[in-house]
C-alpha cells in the first residue's frame, strides 16, 4: 500500500507527453535555465498533480493534448511556487536536495519562478478553454493568497483555529490537487454533478496529503524526509498536531514556548524536541492521523458517481496510499 | 507637447473604472498589503499602458467592462514585472521613491509581485476571451524572458549587437504597450488589419518611449529623473548611446572602461562621468533621439487606416510626447 509505483505506470505514456510540454522551449532557448529546470522537475516529486488530472481525464473523451496542457499547467504551477516558497522561507532543505536559491541569486530564483509561471499560464491557455484559464487564475490567486496570509495575518500571535487551518491546508496543498482533476472534467465535458465530484476528489485528496504530511513532520526522521523534524513549528507555524495538543492540554509545561514559537521568537533546538516529545506521547498525532484518514476516505466516495476502472481503481488506491506513506 | 494631462482626461471615466478593478480585493482580504498596493499604484505613472488600451478600444464597439479588465490586466502585470524587477536589480530608487523592497523582507516583496500576477491573469480571464488571455500569457513570457536574457545570456561580455537591443527594448516595454492595443482590436473584433495597425502602434510607440527613456539616463540630471546618470551602464546594460558610441569610436580611451561596465567589473563614479561626458560630446544622444522619432513616426503612419477622432488624435499625440519629453 506504501508503494504506487504500478499505478504511476497506468498513465506513464501520458505522462511522457506532459514531461515534453513541461520542458519544451527552455532548452533552445536558455541552455542555463534548462538545467536548472531539469534538476527542478527531476527532483524526486512522485507528479501526483498531473498524474491523478491524467487519470480524471480518463472517465471522459476529450483531445488528450489538451490534457497534456492541463496536467504540464498545474505541475508547472506547483513548481514555480515552491521555487518562490522556498527563497520565502529561506528553506534550507527541500526533499533533501539543496533549494535552489542555496546555490542561486535570489534574482535568478525570482526569475526562474516568474519562467515557471509564464509558462503554465501559457500551457493553461493551449486548453483553448476560459474556463480552465480561470481556472488557472483561480488556483494561483488561493495559492498566493495563502502565502500572504501567512506572512500577514494576525492570527500568527496565537495557535490557530481549525477553520484557519483548513484553510492554510486548501491554499497550500488542496487547490493544485483539484485544479487538476476539476480542470479534466472541464475539458472532458463533465456533467455538473461529475465536476463536482472531481473537484471534491482534488479537494478531499489534497487535504489527506497536506495532514498525513503535518503528521510526518512530527513522527519523522530527519534522515528520512530530509528535512529538520517539527520543521513547520520552526518557522512558526503550528498544525493540526500543535493545534489538538494545545487545545487538549492548555496547562502543559510546553505550551509557553509553543506560543513563543508561534511569534516567533527564539526557540532553542532542545525546546523543540521537547515539544515534539510531548506531543508524540499525547496522542495528537494518532488523532490528526484520523483526520486525514477521514479526508482520504472522504475521497474515495466521492469517486462512487463513476463506473469502475483501472484508473478509478488507482484513484482509490492512491487516497489509501496517501495516508499510509511513511515518507 | 511635453503635457499630455488633457489627452488623459479623454479616457479618466474610463480609468476610474480600470483602477476600481486593480484594486479590486485588495483591500477586504489584506489590509497591510492594500496600502502596499495603494503605494504602488499611486507612484506617479501615467498609466499609459491601459489609457492607450482604452483609447484603441474606441474604433471599436465591445463590452466596456471587458475592456476595463484588460486595461487593469496590463497595468497590473506592468507593475508586477516592476515589483520583481526591483527586487532582482536591487534598485535603490525607482521614480524617486524608495522601491519595494528596501523597505520590506524579500519575502514580502516576492509574494506582493506573485499577488499581482495572479490578479493580472485573473482580470485577463474575466475577458472571457482564449485569445486575450493566450496574449496574457505570451507578453508574461517574453517580459520574463528578457530578464533571463539579460541575466543569464553571453552577450553580457560585450556591446549587444542592434538585433540584441531591439528584442530587449521589445521584451521590456513594447510588448506590454503592444498587448493592450491588440488587446482592444482583439475584444473588438477588428478586422486582421486593424489588429495588426494596432498591434504596431503599440509595439512601435513602447520602443519610442524606451529609447528616449534610454537618451533621458544619459541627458536627464539626477535630480529631475529620481535616478543617477547612466543608471543602466552601472548595472552593465549597454542602451543605444552606449551602442552608437562604441561603434563610432572604437579607440576612445573611455571604450575600455565601457568594456569594463558591461562585465561588470568595479567602475568609479568619477569613470562613468567621463563616459556620460563623452558620449554627449559625441552626437550619439542625438543618433538615438532621431531613432526614437522615427518609431514614434512609425506609430504614427499605423493609425492612418483608422478614421480621425478624438482618440486617434490624443494617440497621435501620444506618441509625439513620447519623445519631446524631459522626464
Amino acid at each position: 500500500m506504501s508503494d504506487i509505483t504500478h499505478l504511476l505506470e497506468l498513465v506513464a505514456d501520458d505522462m511522457h507527453h506532459v514531461e515534453e510540454k513541461m520542458r519544451s522551449g527552455v532548452a533552445e532557448r536558455y541552455p542555463d535555465l534548462a538545467a536548472v529546470v531539469d534538476y527542478l522537475m527531476g527532483a524526486g516529486g512522485k507528479r501526483l498533480r498531473p498524474v491523478l488530472s491524467l487519470m480524471a481525464s480518463k472517465f471522459f473523451t476529450a483531445d488528450p493534448d489538451k490534457n497534456y496542457a492541463l496536467a504540464a499547467s498545474v505541475e508547472l504551477l506547483h513548481t514555480a511556487t515552491l521555487v518562490h516558497d522556498d527563497l520565502i522561507d529561506h528553506a534550507l532543505l527541500r526533499r533533501g536536495m539543496p533549494t535552489l536559491n542555496a546555490s542561486w541569486s535570489a534574482g535568478s530564483t525570482i526569475l526562474t519562478g516568474d519562467y515557471l509561471f509564464a509558462r503554465s499560464a501559457e500551457l493553461s491557455a493551449e486548453t483553448e478553454s476560459v474556463r480552465i484559464v480561470k481556472l488557472f487564475a483561480q488556483t494561483l490567486m488561493t495559492i498566493v493568497s495563502g502565502e500572504l496570509q501567512q506572512l500577514f495575518n494576525d492570527g500568527h500571535d496565537q495557535v490557530p483555529t481549525r477553520e484557519q487551518y483548513e484553510q492554510r491546508i486548501y491554499a497550500k496543498t488542496a487547490s493544485l490537487f483539484s485544479a487538476g482533476t476539476e480542470g479534466a472534467a472541464i475539458l472532458g465535458g463533465a456533467t455538473q454533478a461529475q465536476e463536482d465530484a472531481l473537484r471534491k476528489y482534488g479537494d478531499n485528496l489534497g487535504k489527506a496529503f497536506q495532514i498525513m504530511d503535518d503528521v510526518l513532520d512530527f513522527q519523522g526522521d530527519e534522515d528520512v524526509v530530509g528535512k529538520p523534524v517539527a520543521n513547520d513549528l520552526r518557522q512558526g507555524i503550528a498544525t493540526l498536531p500543535v493545534m489538538l495538543f494545545s487545545q487538549n492540554n492548555p496547562s502543559h509545561p510546553t505550551i509557553n514556548t509553543i506560543k513563543k514559537a508561534i511569534i516567533r521568537e527564539d526557540v532553542s533546538d532542545e525546546e523543540i524536541l521537547a515539544i515534539v516529545e510531548a506531543i508524540r506521547t499525547s496522542g495528537a498525532i494518532e488523532t490528526t492521523l484520523e483526520e486525514a484518514r477521514h479526508y482520504a476516505r472522504q475521497a474515495q466516495v466521492n469517486l462512487q458517481i463513476f463506473p469502475d476502472s483501472q484508473y478509478r481503481q488507482a484513484m482509490l488506491e492512491i487516497a489509501d496510499y496517501a495516508v499510509a506513506r511513511d515518507v
